[in-house]
Protein backbone atom coordinates (compact mmCIF):
# COMPACT_ATOMS: atom_id res chain seq x y z
CA UNK A 1 0.00 0.00 0.00
CA UNK A 2 1.61 3.21 -1.24
CA UNK A 3 2.15 5.83 1.52
CA UNK A 4 1.01 9.31 1.43
CA UNK A 5 1.60 12.66 3.34
CA UNK A 6 -1.87 14.71 3.48
CA UNK A 7 -1.63 17.85 5.53
CA UNK A 8 -4.36 18.38 7.66
CA UNK A 9 -5.42 21.59 9.11
CA UNK A 10 -8.52 20.92 11.22
CA UNK A 11 -10.80 22.29 8.47
CA UNK A 12 -13.22 20.98 6.28
CA UNK A 13 -11.38 20.76 3.35
CA UNK A 14 -8.01 19.24 4.28
CA UNK A 15 -10.64 16.50 6.16
CA UNK A 16 -12.22 16.00 3.10
CA UNK A 17 -8.82 15.77 1.03
CA UNK A 18 -7.84 12.82 3.91
CA UNK A 19 -10.91 11.15 3.22
CA UNK A 20 -10.13 11.19 -0.21
CA UNK A 21 -6.76 10.28 -0.17
CA UNK A 22 -7.62 7.48 1.86
CA UNK A 23 -10.64 6.30 -0.88
CA UNK A 24 -7.70 6.21 -3.28
CA UNK A 25 -6.34 3.40 -0.94
CA UNK A 26 -3.22 5.70 0.34
CA UNK A 27 -1.31 4.30 3.84
CA UNK A 28 -1.95 8.32 4.97
CA UNK A 29 0.27 10.11 7.38
CA UNK A 30 -1.66 13.24 8.58
CA UNK A 31 0.71 16.27 9.24
CA UNK A 32 -0.28 19.32 11.09
CA UNK A 33 1.15 22.60 11.89
CA UNK A 34 1.51 24.48 15.31
CA UNK A 35 2.36 27.40 13.91
CA UNK A 36 1.61 30.14 16.33
CA UNK A 37 -2.14 30.53 14.81
CA UNK A 38 -4.57 32.18 17.00
CA UNK A 39 -6.91 29.57 16.56
CA UNK A 40 -5.92 26.95 18.70
CA UNK A 41 -8.66 24.72 18.37
CA UNK A 42 -7.65 23.61 15.04
CA UNK A 43 -5.29 21.66 16.47
CA UNK A 44 -8.06 19.92 18.60
CA UNK A 45 -10.07 19.73 15.17
CA UNK A 46 -7.22 18.25 13.51
CA UNK A 47 -6.47 15.78 15.85
CA UNK A 48 -9.90 14.30 15.94
CA UNK A 49 -9.96 14.57 12.31
CA UNK A 50 -7.04 11.81 12.05
CA UNK A 51 -7.99 9.92 14.69
CA UNK A 52 -11.93 9.64 13.16
CA UNK A 53 -9.88 8.16 10.22
CA UNK A 54 -7.65 6.33 11.61
CA UNK A 55 -4.32 7.93 10.63
CA UNK A 56 -1.11 8.62 12.29
CA UNK A 57 -1.00 12.22 12.95
CA UNK A 58 2.09 14.48 13.54
CA UNK A 59 2.07 17.71 15.04
CA UNK A 60 5.38 19.77 13.57
CA UNK A 61 5.67 23.00 15.99
CA UNK A 62 7.40 26.43 14.20
CA UNK A 63 6.29 29.64 15.20
CA UNK A 64 5.63 32.09 12.33
CA UNK A 65 4.80 34.66 15.06
CA UNK A 66 8.33 34.99 14.84
CA UNK A 67 8.13 37.48 12.06
CA UNK A 68 4.08 37.91 11.95
CA UNK A 69 2.34 39.17 8.61
CA UNK A 70 -0.71 37.86 8.87
CA UNK A 71 -4.11 38.28 10.76
CA UNK A 72 -3.54 34.68 11.78
CA UNK A 73 0.14 35.08 13.24
CA UNK A 74 0.31 38.44 14.47
CA UNK A 75 -1.87 40.35 17.50
CA UNK A 76 -1.49 43.79 15.68
CA UNK A 77 -3.21 42.43 12.58
CA UNK A 78 -7.10 42.13 13.73
CA UNK A 79 -9.36 39.00 11.33
CA UNK A 80 -11.65 41.06 8.98
CA UNK A 81 -15.39 39.99 9.51
CA UNK A 82 -16.49 39.96 5.70
CA UNK A 83 -13.40 39.45 3.66
CA UNK A 84 -12.54 41.61 0.45
CA UNK A 85 -13.09 39.48 -2.27
CA UNK A 86 -10.17 41.41 -3.99
CA UNK A 87 -6.54 41.17 -3.54
CA UNK A 88 -5.02 38.92 -1.07
CA UNK A 89 -7.19 39.55 2.69
CA UNK A 90 -5.00 39.72 5.61
CA UNK A 91 -5.44 36.19 6.92
CA UNK A 92 -2.88 35.33 4.02
CA UNK A 93 0.02 33.86 6.04
CA UNK A 94 2.94 34.70 4.01
CA UNK A 95 4.67 31.31 2.39
CA UNK A 96 2.89 29.07 4.44
CA UNK A 97 1.69 26.66 1.99
CA UNK A 98 5.66 26.70 0.99
CA UNK A 99 6.39 25.85 4.51
CA UNK A 100 3.57 23.27 5.22
CA UNK A 101 4.51 21.01 1.49
CA UNK A 102 8.46 21.55 2.36
CA UNK A 103 7.89 19.34 5.82
CA UNK A 104 5.57 17.23 4.04
CA UNK A 105 8.19 16.97 1.51
CA UNK A 106 10.83 16.27 4.23
CA UNK A 107 8.77 13.83 6.08
CA UNK A 108 7.56 11.81 2.34
CA UNK A 109 11.07 11.42 1.31
CA UNK A 110 11.84 9.43 5.34
CA UNK A 111 8.91 7.65 4.45
CA UNK A 112 9.38 6.80 0.97
CA UNK A 113 6.55 8.20 -0.14
CA UNK A 114 5.62 9.85 -3.50
CA UNK A 115 2.63 11.44 -2.86
CA UNK A 116 1.65 14.50 -1.18
CA UNK A 117 -2.06 15.87 -0.61
CA UNK A 118 -3.10 19.19 0.30
CA UNK A 119 -6.64 20.82 0.16
CA UNK A 120 -5.71 23.81 -1.61
CA UNK A 121 -8.89 25.44 -3.29
CA UNK A 122 -8.62 27.44 -6.49
CA UNK A 123 -12.47 28.65 -6.04
CA UNK A 124 -12.94 30.20 -3.26
CA UNK A 125 -9.21 31.01 -1.97
CA UNK A 126 -8.09 32.48 -5.58
CA UNK A 127 -6.55 35.56 -3.41
CA UNK A 128 -3.88 33.52 -1.80
CA UNK A 129 -1.23 32.93 -3.62
CA UNK A 130 -0.08 29.70 -2.49
CA UNK A 131 -3.73 28.04 -3.77
CA UNK A 132 -2.78 28.63 -7.24
CA UNK A 133 -2.13 25.77 -9.51
CA UNK A 134 0.66 27.03 -11.67
CA UNK A 135 2.01 26.83 -7.60
CA UNK A 136 1.44 23.70 -6.80
CA UNK A 137 3.20 22.45 -10.19
CA UNK A 138 6.08 24.53 -9.26
CA UNK A 139 6.66 22.99 -5.88
CA UNK A 140 6.11 19.45 -7.40
CA UNK A 141 9.17 20.28 -9.59
CA UNK A 142 11.35 21.79 -6.87
CA UNK A 143 10.48 19.26 -4.16
CA UNK A 144 11.45 16.65 -6.97
CA UNK A 145 15.15 18.46 -7.19
CA UNK A 146 15.59 18.49 -3.91
CA UNK A 147 15.30 15.37 -2.81
CA UNK A 148 17.48 11.83 -2.65
CA UNK A 149 16.46 10.25 -5.81
CA UNK A 150 15.68 6.37 -4.97
CA UNK A 151 15.44 5.58 -8.72
CA UNK A 152 15.47 7.05 -12.05
CA UNK A 153 11.55 7.82 -12.57
CA UNK A 154 11.55 8.91 -8.88
CA UNK A 155 9.45 12.19 -8.70
CA UNK A 156 6.67 13.77 -5.73
CA UNK A 157 3.04 14.13 -6.85
CA UNK A 158 1.48 16.91 -5.29
CA UNK A 159 -2.44 15.66 -4.86
CA UNK A 160 -4.86 18.56 -4.97
CA UNK A 161 -8.41 17.10 -5.21
CA UNK A 162 -9.82 20.17 -4.10
CA UNK A 163 -8.47 22.42 -6.60
CA UNK A 164 -11.22 23.36 -8.42
CA UNK A 165 -14.66 22.14 -6.64
CA UNK A 166 -16.94 24.64 -4.90
CA UNK A 167 -17.53 24.38 -1.14
CA UNK A 168 -20.82 22.79 -1.73
CA UNK A 169 -19.25 20.10 -4.28
CA UNK A 170 -16.14 19.81 -1.51
CA UNK A 171 -19.30 19.29 1.30
CA UNK A 172 -21.08 16.57 -0.66
CA UNK A 173 -17.61 14.55 -1.57
CA UNK A 174 -16.95 14.49 1.87
CA UNK A 175 -20.68 13.06 2.74
CA UNK A 176 -19.93 10.29 0.30
CA UNK A 177 -16.69 9.56 1.51
CA UNK A 178 -18.31 9.67 5.32
CA UNK A 179 -16.16 12.67 6.32
CA UNK A 180 -17.69 13.90 9.95
CA UNK A 181 -17.62 17.61 9.55
CA UNK A 182 -18.94 17.85 12.91
CA UNK A 183 -15.32 17.10 14.15
CA UNK A 184 -13.77 19.94 11.60
CA UNK A 185 -13.60 23.63 12.30
CA UNK A 186 -13.27 26.55 10.26
CA UNK A 187 -13.94 29.82 11.76
CA UNK A 188 -11.15 32.20 11.90
CA UNK A 189 -12.65 33.30 15.69
CA UNK A 190 -13.83 30.11 17.31
CA UNK A 191 -14.99 30.35 20.96
CA UNK A 192 -13.23 29.48 23.72
CA UNK A 193 -14.54 25.55 23.64
CA UNK A 194 -14.20 25.94 20.08
CA UNK A 195 -17.69 27.07 18.92
CA UNK A 196 -17.74 28.76 15.79
CA UNK A 197 -18.67 32.54 15.51
CA UNK A 198 -20.84 32.22 12.34
CA UNK A 199 -19.63 35.62 11.28
CA UNK A 200 -15.71 35.58 9.97
CA UNK A 201 -15.70 34.93 6.39
CA UNK A 202 -14.78 31.54 6.42
CA UNK A 203 -17.83 30.88 8.69
CA UNK A 204 -20.35 32.17 6.12
CA UNK A 205 -18.15 30.13 3.07
CA UNK A 206 -18.55 26.79 5.15
CA UNK A 207 -22.44 27.63 5.70
CA UNK A 208 -23.16 28.73 2.65
CA UNK A 209 -21.64 25.38 1.59
CA UNK A 210 -24.15 23.13 3.10
CA UNK A 211 -26.83 25.29 1.99
CA UNK A 212 -26.10 25.08 -1.53
CA UNK A 213 -25.33 21.12 -1.04
CA UNK A 214 -28.52 20.53 0.75
CA UNK A 215 -26.78 18.74 3.48
CA UNK A 216 -27.93 20.15 6.78
CA UNK A 217 -24.89 22.03 8.65
CA UNK A 218 -23.55 20.05 11.67
CA UNK A 219 -21.20 23.13 12.96
CA UNK A 220 -22.05 24.16 16.50
CA UNK A 221 -22.12 28.20 16.29
CA UNK A 222 -21.70 30.59 19.44
CA UNK B 1 18.75 49.64 1.79
CA UNK B 2 17.60 47.05 0.79
CA UNK B 3 17.24 44.09 2.33
CA UNK B 4 18.00 40.41 2.73
CA UNK B 5 17.82 37.06 4.25
CA UNK B 6 20.78 34.92 4.91
CA UNK B 7 21.04 31.35 6.28
CA UNK B 8 23.39 31.03 8.43
CA UNK B 9 24.48 27.79 10.27
CA UNK B 10 27.47 28.96 11.89
CA UNK B 11 29.93 27.42 9.23
CA UNK B 12 32.59 28.37 7.40
CA UNK B 13 30.83 28.33 3.85
CA UNK B 14 27.64 30.66 5.53
CA UNK B 15 30.21 33.08 7.82
CA UNK B 16 31.30 33.75 4.13
CA UNK B 17 28.29 33.91 2.30
CA UNK B 18 26.78 36.48 5.49
CA UNK B 19 30.08 38.38 4.62
CA UNK B 20 29.53 38.28 0.59
CA UNK B 21 26.02 39.61 1.13
CA UNK B 22 26.95 42.76 3.60
CA UNK B 23 29.80 43.22 0.79
CA UNK B 24 26.91 43.72 -1.74
CA UNK B 25 25.64 46.25 0.31
CA UNK B 26 22.64 44.17 1.71
CA UNK B 27 20.37 45.29 5.27
CA UNK B 28 21.57 41.47 6.09
CA UNK B 29 19.08 39.73 8.33
CA UNK B 30 20.28 35.96 9.67
CA UNK B 31 18.32 33.06 10.12
CA UNK B 32 18.92 30.16 11.57
CA UNK B 33 17.44 26.83 12.65
CA UNK B 34 17.39 25.06 15.97
CA UNK B 35 16.58 21.69 14.06
CA UNK B 36 17.25 19.29 16.40
CA UNK B 37 20.65 18.72 15.03
CA UNK B 38 23.24 16.48 17.12
CA UNK B 39 25.90 19.51 17.24
CA UNK B 40 24.22 22.17 19.59
CA UNK B 41 27.70 24.23 19.20
CA UNK B 42 26.69 25.21 15.67
CA UNK B 43 23.82 27.49 17.20
CA UNK B 44 26.24 29.23 19.27
CA UNK B 45 28.96 29.82 16.56
CA UNK B 46 26.07 30.97 14.06
CA UNK B 47 25.11 33.73 17.08
CA UNK B 48 28.85 35.09 16.97
CA UNK B 49 29.00 35.29 13.69
CA UNK B 50 26.04 37.24 13.12
CA UNK B 51 27.15 39.73 16.08
CA UNK B 52 30.84 39.93 14.91
CA UNK B 53 28.96 41.10 11.65
CA UNK B 54 26.39 43.41 13.72
CA UNK B 55 23.46 41.65 11.67
CA UNK B 56 19.62 41.12 13.58
CA UNK B 57 19.78 36.83 14.01
CA UNK B 58 16.91 34.92 14.66
CA UNK B 59 16.89 30.96 15.35
CA UNK B 60 13.82 29.20 14.29
CA UNK B 61 12.84 26.41 16.20
CA UNK B 62 11.81 23.44 14.24
CA UNK B 63 12.02 19.54 14.97
CA UNK B 64 13.00 17.60 12.22
CA UNK B 65 14.16 14.73 14.73
CA UNK B 66 10.27 14.08 14.51
CA UNK B 67 10.97 11.76 11.16
CA UNK B 68 14.91 11.45 11.40
CA UNK B 69 16.05 9.77 8.33
CA UNK B 70 19.88 11.45 8.82
CA UNK B 71 22.71 10.69 10.88
CA UNK B 72 22.36 14.74 11.92
CA UNK B 73 18.90 14.13 13.22
CA UNK B 74 19.06 10.60 14.47
CA UNK B 75 20.39 8.86 16.93
CA UNK B 76 20.15 5.99 14.84
CA UNK B 77 22.68 6.92 11.88
CA UNK B 78 25.86 7.31 12.83
CA UNK B 79 27.83 10.23 11.29
CA UNK B 80 31.00 8.49 9.11
CA UNK B 81 34.34 9.34 9.72
CA UNK B 82 35.55 9.68 6.10
CA UNK B 83 32.33 9.93 3.74
CA UNK B 84 31.85 7.82 0.59
CA UNK B 85 32.26 10.57 -2.14
CA UNK B 86 29.77 8.69 -4.43
CA UNK B 87 25.81 8.89 -3.81
CA UNK B 88 24.35 10.78 -1.08
CA UNK B 89 26.14 11.06 2.64
CA UNK B 90 24.47 10.28 5.29
CA UNK B 91 24.55 13.24 6.93
CA UNK B 92 22.28 14.57 3.92
CA UNK B 93 19.36 15.74 5.74
CA UNK B 94 16.20 15.12 4.11
CA UNK B 95 14.74 18.38 2.17
CA UNK B 96 16.58 20.44 4.66
CA UNK B 97 17.44 23.67 2.22
CA UNK B 98 13.49 23.18 0.61
CA UNK B 99 12.67 23.95 4.19
CA UNK B 100 14.96 26.46 5.26
CA UNK B 101 14.19 28.36 2.07
CA UNK B 102 10.73 28.06 2.88
CA UNK B 103 10.97 29.94 5.95
CA UNK B 104 13.86 32.62 4.91
CA UNK B 105 11.17 33.33 1.86
CA UNK B 106 8.09 33.65 4.23
CA UNK B 107 10.26 36.26 6.46
CA UNK B 108 11.35 37.93 2.78
CA UNK B 109 8.56 38.21 2.06
CA UNK B 110 7.32 39.89 5.82
CA UNK B 111 10.62 42.20 5.31
CA UNK B 112 9.55 43.26 1.91
CA UNK B 113 13.43 41.84 0.75
CA UNK B 114 13.51 40.41 -2.35
CA UNK B 115 16.69 38.82 -1.34
CA UNK B 116 17.83 35.55 -0.31
CA UNK B 117 21.46 34.16 0.60
CA UNK B 118 22.35 30.44 1.07
CA UNK B 119 26.07 29.29 1.22
CA UNK B 120 25.34 25.81 -0.96
CA UNK B 121 27.72 25.11 -2.65
CA UNK B 122 28.30 22.61 -5.78
CA UNK B 123 31.78 21.78 -5.57
CA UNK B 124 32.38 19.99 -2.46
CA UNK B 125 28.61 19.20 -1.99
CA UNK B 126 27.92 17.73 -5.28
CA UNK B 127 25.86 14.36 -3.13
CA UNK B 128 23.53 16.81 -2.07
CA UNK B 129 20.51 17.20 -4.32
CA UNK B 130 19.43 20.56 -2.32
CA UNK B 131 22.72 21.63 -3.04
CA UNK B 132 22.58 21.73 -6.77
CA UNK B 133 22.01 25.19 -9.35
CA UNK B 134 19.02 23.45 -11.01
CA UNK B 135 17.20 23.23 -7.29
CA UNK B 136 18.25 26.71 -6.44
CA UNK B 137 16.69 27.58 -9.79
CA UNK B 138 13.36 25.59 -9.31
CA UNK B 139 12.99 27.27 -6.04
CA UNK B 140 13.57 30.55 -6.95
CA UNK B 141 10.16 30.46 -9.13
CA UNK B 142 8.43 28.27 -6.46
CA UNK B 143 9.02 31.59 -4.31
CA UNK B 144 8.01 33.84 -6.85
CA UNK B 145 4.65 31.92 -7.06
CA UNK B 146 4.00 31.15 -3.86
CA UNK B 147 3.92 34.55 -2.30
CA UNK B 148 2.31 38.01 -2.39
CA UNK B 149 3.23 39.85 -5.48
CA UNK B 150 3.95 43.51 -4.53
CA UNK B 151 3.71 44.90 -8.19
CA UNK B 152 4.52 43.04 -11.72
CA UNK B 153 8.04 42.75 -11.32
CA UNK B 154 8.62 41.22 -8.13
CA UNK B 155 10.34 37.93 -8.15
CA UNK B 156 12.76 36.58 -5.48
CA UNK B 157 16.44 36.46 -6.45
CA UNK B 158 18.32 33.34 -4.53
CA UNK B 159 22.18 34.41 -4.47
CA UNK B 160 24.57 31.21 -3.94
CA UNK B 161 27.78 33.23 -3.82
CA UNK B 162 29.35 30.00 -3.08
CA UNK B 163 27.76 27.85 -5.74
CA UNK B 164 31.01 27.14 -8.15
CA UNK B 165 34.18 28.08 -5.48
CA UNK B 166 36.30 25.08 -3.97
CA UNK B 167 37.24 25.02 -0.19
CA UNK B 168 40.18 27.36 -0.80
CA UNK B 169 38.55 29.97 -2.96
CA UNK B 170 35.37 30.23 0.21
CA UNK B 171 38.43 31.00 2.23
CA UNK B 172 40.44 33.48 0.19
CA UNK B 173 37.13 35.57 -0.29
CA UNK B 174 35.90 35.39 3.43
CA UNK B 175 39.33 36.16 4.43
CA UNK B 176 39.40 39.34 2.31
CA UNK B 177 35.92 40.46 3.47
CA UNK B 178 37.43 39.80 6.72
CA UNK B 179 35.33 36.87 8.27
CA UNK B 180 36.46 35.84 11.80
CA UNK B 181 36.58 32.12 11.29
CA UNK B 182 37.61 31.02 14.28
CA UNK B 183 33.90 31.80 15.33
CA UNK B 184 32.52 29.49 12.92
CA UNK B 185 31.98 25.72 13.58
CA UNK B 186 32.21 23.09 10.57
CA UNK B 187 32.82 19.61 13.05
CA UNK B 188 29.85 17.14 12.87
CA UNK B 189 31.24 15.59 15.89
CA UNK B 190 32.39 18.79 18.16
CA UNK B 191 33.51 18.23 21.95
CA UNK B 192 30.96 19.88 24.64
CA UNK B 193 32.66 22.60 24.33
CA UNK B 194 32.73 23.05 20.96
CA UNK B 195 36.10 22.04 20.04
CA UNK B 196 36.61 20.51 16.96
CA UNK B 197 37.32 16.78 15.97
CA UNK B 198 39.60 16.63 13.71
CA UNK B 199 38.64 13.65 12.08
CA UNK B 200 35.15 14.05 10.42
CA UNK B 201 34.21 15.11 6.72
CA UNK B 202 34.13 18.59 7.21
CA UNK B 203 36.68 18.67 9.27
CA UNK B 204 39.10 17.13 6.66
CA UNK B 205 37.77 19.27 4.07
CA UNK B 206 37.77 22.66 5.92
CA UNK B 207 41.61 22.02 7.30
CA UNK B 208 42.48 21.43 3.46
CA UNK B 209 40.61 24.17 2.30
CA UNK B 210 43.10 26.16 4.43
CA UNK B 211 46.34 24.50 3.66
CA UNK B 212 45.33 24.96 0.08
CA UNK B 213 44.61 29.04 0.61
CA UNK B 214 47.67 28.86 2.13
CA UNK B 215 46.04 30.46 5.12
CA UNK B 216 46.45 29.64 8.82
CA UNK B 217 43.75 27.05 10.29
CA UNK B 218 42.21 28.87 13.01
CA UNK B 219 40.36 26.00 13.85
CA UNK B 220 40.22 24.75 17.95
CA UNK B 221 41.01 21.46 17.56
CA UNK B 222 40.62 18.93 20.58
Amino acid sequence: MAKAVVLVSGGLDSATTLAAAKSEGFDCHALSFDYGQRNRCELEAAAKVAASMEVPHLVMKIDLRAWGGSALTSDAIAVPDAEDSHGIPDTYVPARNLIFLSFATAWAEVLGARDIFIGVNDVDYSGYPDCRPAFIDAFTECARLGTRAVDENWKFQIHAPLQRLSKADIIRLGTRLGVDYSLTLSCYNPSGDGASCGKCATCALRHAGFLAAGIPDPTRYV
